[in-house]
Formats: C-alpha cells, structure tokens, sequence
C-alpha cells in the first residue's frame, strides 16, 4: 500500500507558484491540478477513457449526490466509484457539507451534525462527521474532505465564527473517524468566511490537528474575485509548505492562473463541463458562445490553437447547429473541449513553474485575452 | 471516381437470403446491412470515431430535417453531411417524404409536389422531386432516395393507387432531375400500401424505370409484423436479383432476420438508437428494461455473452443509476450497446448467409429468445 505523501518539485523565484508531486495509493498527480467533478459517479458527458486522453489525473465525486443516490451501500458493493464508473486513477469526495447547505431542505445546524431533507424526494437525514467520512470511505475515496459548515456570503461575524470555531471541532471528529492505514488522506477544510481573523484562526486549529492536506473553502461564494484573491493570498501562506493547498470550488481559467500564482495546488468546479453544456467554450482568447448567430456559416474550429479531437475535427458551425438541435453531441464535444482545455492550461502551468517563467506566462494568458474571441 | 455497383455473394439455397457487396464512391458495404439513423447531422449520442469501431459502414440522413435546419446550402458549404459530420463512409439520404408526411403541418399534395409548413417554426416550404433531389445532392449523399408519398395505414384503395402512381411519377423526375456522372445511386421506392397488385405495379413501373436500387417503403406503418412479412414475402421477388433492396424504417431484430429470410439487403431504423435514450436495450435473449428495480444492485453486465466496451466495463446497477439520473453517459452507453448488438446481428447473419447456413442460425436466434431475459 503507497502511502500517501506530497513533494514539491520547485517553487516559483517570482511568484508563490508551487509544482508538485502527490503519492495516492492509486498512482501520482502531478499539481497543480485540475480536478473535473464527477457529481453523480460520472463526469457529466465524457467517458472515463476520454477523460484519460484529456490528461485528467483525479477527479472529485460528490458525497451528498452518492449518499442519497444510489447510495454508499450501494456503490461500496459494486466496487466503489471506481469499480461502479469504471475509473482507476485517483478520487476526492467532498464531505457533503457544501450541498447539505446549498441543494437541501429544511436544514437544521446543531453541534451533533446536520438534519437535512433529500432535494430528490424529502426524506430526512442526518449528516454528520462521522457518517461523512464513514460514506466517502464506503465510496472508495482517495483523498477525503472533513466535514465542515459552509458559510455562506455575506454573513455576520458572530455567524462565521461560530461556524467555523464548529466545523473545526467537526474535522476532529472526521479525523477520529477515519479508518487508519488504508492509504488514503484526509483534508482539513479552512473556513472563516471573508475575516481574516477567522481564517487565520481556522488554519492554526486545522494545522494544528495535522491533516495530509489543507483545503480552503468557503470562496466563490458570491464575494467576486478581488475579495477571493485577497482571502488566497492571505489564507495560503498560513498552510505549511510541505502539504498539498487545495481552494475548493474554483473556477475560471483566470481563477486558477491567481491562485497558482498565490500558493495553490489543486482545483475543482463544474465550470468547463457545465458551460460546455450551456454552449460556452473556452479558447485561449477568452469565452465563446456558440450559439451566436456569426457563428452559422463559420467553417473554423473553435480555437484555431487548439489541438484537441474536437478542434481538428468539428467547425463553429457544425457545434452550433448540434446546440440549437439540442443534441447529444453537442454536450459531448464541447465538454471534451473545455477539459482539454483546462488539463491543457494545468500542463502549461506547470511547465512554466518548473521552469521558474511563470510570471512570463501569466502575463502572456492576459496579454492573449486582450482581444476579446467574440470580435476575432 | 468508382460507379455504383451491387454484386450478389453467395445466396441461400434454403431461404431467400442473400449476401451481397456494394461499391459505392466512399468505398464497399457488405450486405445485409442496417444503417443507423444520424437525422440531424449525427447519431444521436455517438462519435463517428465510434460508428467505425462498431462496424457502422454506413448511415442515413434525414433530408427534410436537415432542409429545415441548418440547410441545405449551408451543409454544402460545410462540406456536406461528411465534412460537416466528420464521417467519411457512405451516407444515404432519404427524399424527405416520410418525414413531410409524418412531422410537418399543413400538407397539401398536388402533382407538382407538396405544400407544407415547418414542424419547427411554421415557415411554408414546397418540396417536390426536384427539389428533393437537389437538396440530397447539396448534403452529399452517396445514395440519394427517390421523392414519395408515404401512405399511412390503413389507406383505402383509391387514395392508395392515386399516391403510388403519384409516386411513380415523382420518381421518374426524381431520375431526370439527378446529376449525371458522379458516382452517386438513386432508388426507387416501391409503394402501394397493403393492397398485392398495387405493390406489383408500383414495382413493375419502377423496375422499368431502371433505379440502381429498389426500397419497399411503407411499411412498419402500424400495420403490424404479419401483414409486413407478407408484403415483404409478394414484393421482394418483384424486384431484380442483381439489384440491392432496401426494406426502409425497419425494425426490431426479428423484423431484419425475418427481412433477410425473404430477401432483402438494406435496412434502417431508430430504434437501437432511440430504444437506447429510454433505457430499452437489446440482448442475445430479448430485450431489456434498465430502469426496473430488479437491477438496482445487479453487477453483471447487459448481456453476459456481449462483447462491446459496455458490457466489458460497466453493471447493469450502474447503467440504471445513469438512466435514474437522467445522465448523458446513459444515452451514450445504451446508445453502444444497441449500435453492437445490431451490426453484430448483422455480421452473424451475413457469416451465416455465406455458409448457408441461415436457416439455422435464424432458429437459434429464436431459441435464444425463448427465456425472456427479464426472467434471468
């Protein structure tokens, strides 16, 4: 059984850019990383094989969705995630906080855990650490997350505090609930909503306890960016360096540039795979919409750039006349081009880390985006 | 550039089956063969890369809705159906006249052709046998269907043997209206709804009029398995023997040995495709219902004597779970196992057709079926 263990590789001279090397019992992740979310034990659109083409490393299945269907039962009896959905690279499960707080019913905070009502038919169920943990090891998880409180924005100070000082206490007892020696790793979760009092508190009680990995949670929640970035780069530096950074829930291209370049090492959101669904595509100078009408007759790839199956096969014009189908396909291609996308800037990312040039890169991402793709 | 050409294999010497080999400008189909439906540009759920891999050797596309929408002159612009879809086989087109008769409103049938309005946004079109052809030209087709009036069922017999004369006239200037010279085919569809006589001088008129391939059209209209079979059994021995006949909108497995067993070469059908989107999915012993509650936790795959990439990697519990969840991956799995099972049926009938040995093979397939798959 590998044990689970972080390395850095080199660090950014110019920048808090880190690159780095995660151990999983189920095979290396070179970070930073992106992560595409599985909610439902599969990556909305895209096979598992595809998903290997793509260059994903690790993806993140959603504790909440597979606790109330099918089931942990369920899935730990069909082999786990992996076994259930075919995939033998690495997994992470949230904890299930952030959709007990944003998808649920009637939800009821008491220090024991979360009484919440299934968004799928009602029925009431009661989260808690221990049960947390106790469905992300029946899922078969690689990395788990404690079970913490998402707090959302704005809220009061006396709130957030409470909430974090609680979800704190929670990741103890996550902690205490782990079954040891299975080769996985638990993330403590950083909460404190936007006062940096709080994260700096939150992070000396999570560090303190000595998680494998450190999460900061409780961003991109409605607080825009400039706020976001400035909770990064102060939250960050508080985590020791030898222990992968995790900022959960972000984000855009944009997004993931800033806070590589704040400390960061992995990623998660649903962004690449849901707009892709939505039509909207990402080049590499900026968002396009494929729906748009200039786009009709218009025999060009996506991104002239871009290398990918979509690219070299597909014109703006055939994706456009899939999207207003509503086709099948549409969803299809345009998330295998937004995850080659993403993995694709995650590669670039870390080549520039590597060779100490990421402040180069990062100029030269905006400098790209000057002329908006829409008028090209 | 390679001219059409139908050359006869092998034949049956205990049925009417037949093995077959087209030459067509984008290369050989090996008869009998079905044709999965790609209407809009694209099988629904499914990459060309993935129809090759299958056996898919050609498939169909739907003139009228690709008149409709993203037009005609647009998909010749984009490199027709093949450029636009990125699928360098074969494609038939159908006239369009199934599809003015079944989806639009308004129809109004004159000699010249047909009036209708749009299913989709009401606009007023006139679609007549030049203009069918010139469309079917414009999208690339490789084989090009005559111009027809589909007869519902039941039809009586004056309205009948008005249409199918109307259809023979319609097909005689779908003939004059054709493009000389580049290596395309066009068929002629027999008509005559279930009335023998009216389908022997609808033959009879078409075979005169020299197509380089004969359909049976108007079946599988409602008037159920029996009376097809019987219409199939009186009008394929009408047809040339060296020519290749095609049994269109057909069907269920049964439907394609019973075709094959009377002598028919071509077949279309959405039903693997279509039955795949509603979680209906096709085995060696009859047909499966993924959504039924007895697969909730079942491991074992669709079918266990099914070879494709779904039933190598994936449970029955987890197709359900992808179908409960309204997944895209269930369209798109169940889409692949359909597409298996039919090529592979075909490539059985066609490897037994060679050893004559079809008789046999079509009361195997039939034991098969005699324990329900439901009751496994």
């Amino acid at each position: 059984m590998t044990e689970f263990s972080f390395e850095l590789i080199s660090s950014s001279a110019e920048s808090s850019a880190r690159r780095g090397r995660l151990r999983t019992r189920r095979g290396e992740i070179q970070t930073p990383v992106f992560m595409p979310v599985g909610t439902q034990a599969t990556v909305k659109g895209i096979l598992p094989e595809t998903l290997k083409e793509l260059g994903t490393q690790i993806i993140l299945a959603n504790t909440y969705h597979l606790f109330l269907r099918p089931g942990h039962d369920l899935v730990r009896d069909l082999g786990g995630v992996h076994g259930f959905m075919n995939w033998d690279r690495p997994i992470l499960t949230d904890s299930g906080g952030f959709q007990v707080f944003s998808l649920s019913d009637l939800r009821k905070i008491t220090e024991e855990g979360v009484l919440f009502q299934s968004h799928l038919n009602g029925a009431r169920h009661h989260m808690t650490p221990e049960l947390s943990v106790a469905v992300q090891e029946a899922l078969g998880a690689d990395i788990l997350m404690a079970f913490d409180e998402c707090i959302p924005f704005p809220a009061d100070r006396s709130y957030a505090a409470d909430a974090t000082e609680r979800s704190t206490r929670w990741a103890l007892r996550s902690k205490r609930a782990r079954t040891p020696g299975n080769g996985s790793a638990l993330f403590g979760i950083i909460q404190g909503s936007m006062y940096t009092d709080l994260r700096a508190k939150s992070a000396a009680d999570l560090v303190e306890l000595d998680f494998e990995g450190y999460a900061v949670g409780g961003l991109s929640v409605g607080e825009g960016d400039a706020l976001m970035y400035d909770m990064m780069e102060f939250t960050l530096p508080l985590l020791p360096a030898d222990r992968p950074r995790y900022v959960m829930g972000i984000g855009t291209p944009e997004n993931l540039v800033e806070a590589v370049f704040r400390g960061a090492d992995m990623f998660d959101c649903v962004l690449p795979t849901r707009n892709a669904r939505n039509g909207v595509l990402f080049t590499s100078s900026g968002r396009l919409s494929i729906k748009q009408s200039r786009y009709t007759r218009d025999p060009s790839p996506i991104d002239e750039s871009c290398s990918c199956y979509v690219c070299r096969h597909y014109s703006r014009a055939y994706l456009r006349h899939l999207y207003l189908c509503n086709e099948i396909l549409s969803s299809v291609l345009n998330t295998h081009h937004n995850l080659h996308y993403y993995h694709n800037l995650m590669e670039s990312i870390r080549k520039a880390v590597e060779n100490d040039s990421f402040a180069g890169f990062r100029n030269d991402f905006y400098r790209r985006r000057e002329v908006p793709v829409e008028s090209n």
